[in-house]
């Protein structure tokens, strides 16, 4: 039987301990997040509003920066030095893609490192590169790694094949991985041969957003799937991840659902991220 | 015929092309690089050694400061503060590793981002998992990168495993080659089978201080290899790398001798970045 590792569960778990912790030990102020969004991405919609509502759930405040496509970079980046230097906010989020021309490398980087709540700028990235324990981890790693601690997955010295290589997932799930001793391959559009890299991995991290990427016949027998896509496919618009769970379900040893596996985790670490560096400002 | 990469040639061009620059670009003052060195480590002296004398003959003042290895962390810190804000100081490396038990970390990530001329602060470490242009390559990478360009050896595309995931070599330059589009494997120590990682391999990039690392039977036929290590072996203290060349060179089609390969481009490199942060910093 293939284990269900559900995210859902988890995420609810550690939701209800932070509503406590802002209930409880938020004497002084209230926890707050300012979430900035251009132009009019509809996922990105859908990514915010369920941020927002994780927010208001656990009693954290949250500002939502809402602008236009054609907004200038020099404008956002202003916005985001006067976040910068407000002691009322903890956390800044800019929520991506941004549209062109903007800058992300620019905007991102902008962001004052204890305030990075999604661990994106580059301080934090190259403090995880480092092994640095200060590094913020990007809230979809970062759940992802909760998620394999919960269901005591080993991580050190196994193979493990990532199907991404973006600046947020991809890239820094493979250094975490790394830094936990396990031996990491990093694969994307270009790699001539997936099935190599996938078929001696004891786990697979996959966010392609391509359904189906890979078949029952491409992995070995007791693999674990951390299937971090989600988009919706077909007539019905179905959820679905890049994994098709009825055919990989005799094969592999567990998987993550879609929805209800990775997706509420990276909502829960925002919150996690969030309470840190709100500890961090007050004391 | 197995090709030699030939890093000591390419090198001397690069490094006479900078002695040029120096003789005629810089007008306003010379270009300046401050070393520091803790402790006694041998290897250390030599690499300091081999750094400044190249630094000598282009014309780049260098200044070592040796510290014994019981000195504190916070009298380092400061000196490199006092460099920092010292505007005839170009770049600072500090030479690794630093013994027990000052912090590396600490130290490292003092070097103001303009003076980081070995590419190991977390500001220019995680440029690199970004994708920035403006992050500066660590030396060796860069200088693995130019042994690449120069040979016209593809990378696009190609599956690369790394056998070192260290914060000065493996990591940075997987995400280096990452970025150029190769497949990358980061394996170590804990990698349980390393044989099907270097046998999918285009190009194996090595570095653990192991003779004979890899075997021609754990390689494909036409493989290239870049050897990063480099000691000294045996009764006679010859030179080697991690690859056994004679062994090797009928099944790989290119690969980099010890000493005359991947070393000297090292250094060379050291130069053009520094010789880079000289020209961002008097324009």
């Amino acid at each position: 039987m293939t284990k269900i590792l559900n995210g859902k569960i988890i995420a609810e778990q550690i939701i209800a301990s932070i509503k406590k912790k802002v209930q409880n030990h938020c004497p002084k102020r209230v926890p707050k997040l300012v979430v900035i969004i251009v132009g009019d991405n509809l996922a990105s919609q859908v990514y915010v509003r369920s941020k927002v509502k994780a927010c208001h759930e656990v009693g954290i405040a949250v500002v939502e920066l809402a602008f236009k496509a054609d907004i200038s970079e020099s404008f956002i980046i202003n916005e985001i030095n006067n976040l910068n230097s407000d002691d009322s906010v903890d956390g800044i989020l800019v929520q991506l893609p941004l549209p062109e021309p903007l800058n992300t490398l620019n905007i991102i980087n902008t962001i004052a490192v204890n305030k990075d709540v999604d661990g994106l700028t580059n301080v934090n990235a190259g403090r995880l590169l480092q092994g640095d324990q200060q590094a913020m981890l990007p809230c979809t790693v970062k759940g992802i790694l909760a998620l394999l601690t919960y269901y005591r997955i080993p991580i050190k010295g196994q193979n493990i094949t990532i199907i991404n290589d973006s600046n947020i997932v991809g890239k820094p799930l493979a250094l975490l991985l790394n830094n936990l001793g396990a031996t990491v391959s990093i694969t994307h559009k270009l790699t001539k041969n997936l099935s190599i890299y996938t078929k001696k991995a004891d786990i697979i991290c996959t966010a392609t957003g391509i359904f189906n990427i890979i078949k029952p016949e491409q992995v070995k027998k007791g693999v674990i799937i951390i299937d971090i896509a989600i988009k919706k496919q077909g007539e019905n618009k179905k959820i679905v991840g890049d994994i098709d769970f009825e055919k990989m379900k005799n094969k592999a040893q567990a998987i993550t659902p879609v929805p209800g596996g990775v997706g509420p985790m990276t909502i829960a670490m925002l919150l996690v991220n969030l309470l840190n560096l709100y500890e961090k400002q007050i004391n």
